[in-house]
C-alpha cells in the first residue's frame, strides 16, 4: 500500500513527492526498501503496489525493474485501507488463484529483514492451517502512545521461536499511563502489517462489510474485460471508505496477532529519525553538515545546507531546498497544520 | 569606512560578501545607504571609501556611479580605525585641501536623513569655527547594554535646535543597572560617527599618536609619487593598530558631543532586524514567506524560501541559500562561534 501524502513530512514530502518515495533514511525510497524486503517471499509478478492516480507515475518510476509495470495500480479514488485491501486480494486472486497475501504499507521501517521473512514464512503455515486473519503484532520497547495495541489472548499456534494467539481486542493509541499498563500486560503495537490467505480475507468482507463484497464482486467480474476501467471508476468511487482495523479486524473472531520480535518503525513524524540514527553527546540526531553550539536534544536534516545552532533544545530543522521547517520536537504532529495552511493560500508547489 | 566582514550575520556575511555589501533591509547594501544619506552634504569625488584590498573589486562593483573609482581605497591590512581616519585625512587634504571630514561606519541605518543632513551642516559650522573632535552622541530610546556612551558637560555651542558639549568621558558597553543610570543622567551613545577639520584631527594624532603621526607624514610625501604603493604597503602595515576612540577621543581635551536626536542602529547582530521591520501580533518579526504555528517573538530572514515554525520561542532563523542559521535571540551575539568553527574546518566556501 503506497497510497498517502506524509503531510507530517513536510517540507521533504509533496504531493507529488510522498512519504513512500521519500529516501529519509539514506538507504532508499520507503517503498523501495519495502519491496526489498520481500526479497524471496515472492516473485516480482506476485508484488503489486496500490497507489493513487495521481501519483502512479511518480511510483513507476521509482519501482522500474522491481515488478512488472501491469503490477501498480492507481485506485481511483483514496477510500481508505479495505476497498484498497478488498481490491488487491481479487486482483491477486484473478492472477493466482486463492493463495496467502501479505499486507504491507510501504512506509514502515522493519530490522532485521532476515527475521522478519522469517515470520511471514512461519505466519504463511499459520494461516494456511487456520484460516485465520493475522496482525503482526509489535513486540514493544517502551510505552509508546502513538501506537494502537492488540491484546493477545490464549494461544493458537506455535512454529520453531514463534507464537500466534487469538487477537482478544484491538486498543486505540493510550494516554502515558495507560500505554504502560498496556505493556505490563503483554500487549503488542498494533502493526498494521497483515497475513492471510485472499479467500478468508473475502469471506470476512462478505460477512462484516457485505456493501464492500458487492463492490468487489462486480469488479472482479470485470476484470479482464475492456469494461474494467470503467466499472472500477465507478464502482471503487461507490466502495465505504473503511479502515480494514476498524471494518474487519475488531469485527472478525477469526483473528489472531504473531508476537513479532523485528525492530519496527512506523515512520509516523520526523521523529522517526532518532530511532534510526545515532545521537551526538549532546543527543543530537543530525543528517547532513551542521555546526552546534550549546545546542542539545535537536533533531536536524539537511543533506544540501549546512545548518548552524546555537542554544537551541528539543527542536526538529528539516531543509527541503525550497522551504525550511523549525518545530518543536513534541509538536512534530503540528506539521501537518503547516500543509493545510498552504493550502488555504493555494501554494501548490509546496504541499 | 567599509572594511570588516560582520561574522554575526553569518550565513548572509562572507569574507567577500561583507555585511556592508549585503541588502539586509531590502533597500539597498549597508555602504550604498551610507553614501546616499551624504546626498548632497558632499559631491562625488569628495566622498571616500576604505576598505581592505581583499574586498575592493566588491566594494567597487557596489558603488560603481556613485563615485569615481579612485576614491575606493584598499586598505594594505586592517590596521584598527585611527591608521584608517589618519590616512583617509592626509588624502583627503592632499587632494582638497584642509576641510571639515565627516567619518560614518558602513554599516550603520540613519533615519530620517534630512535630519541627519541638517546635524551634520550645523556640526559643520561648529567644528569650523571652534577647532574641536565633534563626535554625534545619540538620544538613547532605551538603556541599550550593546553600545558605548558618551557624557556631555557644558554647552560648547548652539545652533536652531542643536546643541553641542563638551564630551566629559567616553564609557564603555554597560551592565544592566549601570545603562540605566547613564541613561537618567543624560549620556548618549556613542554612535562611532565623527565630524572634524582634517587639520584638527592630524594636530590631534601628532600629539597624542605620533608615531601613527609620522607614518601618516611618510606616507603624504609619497602622495602623487610612484613609489605611492611602495611606501603605503610598508608604512601602513607598521602603524599602530588603534581605534580612534581609545586612541585619540578618549584622550583629547577638544572633543565635542552632538546630541543627535535621529533615530540610529549600528547593525550589530540579527538583532538589528527588530529595530527597522514591523513585528505581527505574535511578537514575531519576519522578512520572507512564512507559515507561522504557535510561534513567537521570532525573527526570521528568508528572502528565497518559505520558512514554516511550530511551538518556537524567540529564535532567530536565517537562511542564506547555501547554509542555515537557527540561534536562540539572546545569542546573536555567538554567531562569530560558528564562523570560528567552519573557518578551523577549512570551509572557506561558507566563511
Amino acid at each position: 500500500m503506497a497510497g498517502g501524502v506524509g503531510e507530517r513530512f513536510w517540507p521533504s514530502s509533496r504531493r507529488l513527492r510522498p512519504k513512500q518515495l521519500l529516501d529519509l533514511t539514506g538507504r532508499g525510497s520507503m517503498l523501495r526498501l519495502t519491496i526489498e524486503r520481500i526479497g524471496d517471499l515472492a516473485r516480482p509478478d506476485e508484488i503489486f503496489v496500490y497507489t493513487n492516480r495521481e501519483q502512479r507515475d511518480a511510483v513507476l518510476a521509482e519501482v522500474r525493474g522491481l515488478l512488472p509495470e501491469a503490477n501498480v495500480i492507481g485506485e481511483p479514488e483514496m477510500r481508505n485501507t479495505a476497498p484498497c485491501i478488498g481490491l488487491a486480494a481479487v486482483v491477486a486472486e484473478r492472477m493466482h488463484g486463492s493463495q496467502a497475501m501479505l499486507v504491507l504499507p510501504a512506509d514502515h521501517l522493519v530490522e532485521p529483514v532476515s527475521r522478519f521473512r522469517e515470520l511471514v514464512r512461519s505466519g504463511e503455515k499459520f494461516v494456511s492451517a487456520h484460516r485465520a486473519l493475522l496482525t503482526f503484532g509489535i513486540v514493544p520497547t517502551r510505552p509508546e502512545t502513538g501506537y494502537g495495541y492488540v491484546r493477545p489472548g490464549a494461544e493458537l499456534w506455535h512454529d520453531a521461536g514463534v507464537v500466534v494467539l487469538r487477537a482478544e481486542a484491538f486498543l486505540e493509541k493510550p494516554a502515558p499511563e495507560r500505554a504502560r499498563e498496556l505493556v505490563r500486560e503483554g500487549c503488542c503495537w498494533n502493526s498494521g502489517m497483515f497475513l492471510w490467505r485472499t479467500d478468508t480475507l473475502l469471506d470476512g468482507l462478505k460477512r462484516h462489510q457485505p456493501e464492500l463484497h458487492a463492490v468487489l464482486e462486480r469488479i472482479a467480474a470485470a476484470l479482464g474485460t475492456r469494461s474494467l476501467d470503467e466499472v472500477l471508476n465507478e464502482e471503487y468511487r461507490g466502495a465505504p471508505a473503511v479502515s480494514i482495523d476498524y471494518g474487519l479486524m475488531e469485527k472478525a473472531d477469526n483473528v489472531a496477532v504473531m508476537r513479532a520480535d523485528f525492530t519496527w518503525n512506523d515512520v509516523g513524524s520526523w521523529e522517526f529519525i532518532r530511532d534510526v540514527e545515532a545521537a551526538d553527546a549532546d543527543g543530537n540526531v543530525l543528517v547532513g553538515e551542521h555546526v552546534m553550539i550549546d545546542a542539545s536534544g535537536n533533531t536536524v536534516v539537511s543533506r544540501d545546507r549546512l545548518v548552524g545552532l546555537i542554544g537551541v533544545e528539543n527542536i526538529v530543522v528539516v531543509d527541503a531546498g525550497d522551504a525550511i521547517l523549525v518545530c518543536r520536537r513534541d509538536r512534530a504532529q503540528d506539521v501537518r497544520k503547516i500543509v493545510a495552511e498552504l493550502k488555504r493560500r493555494g501554494r501548490n508547489d509546496l504541499v
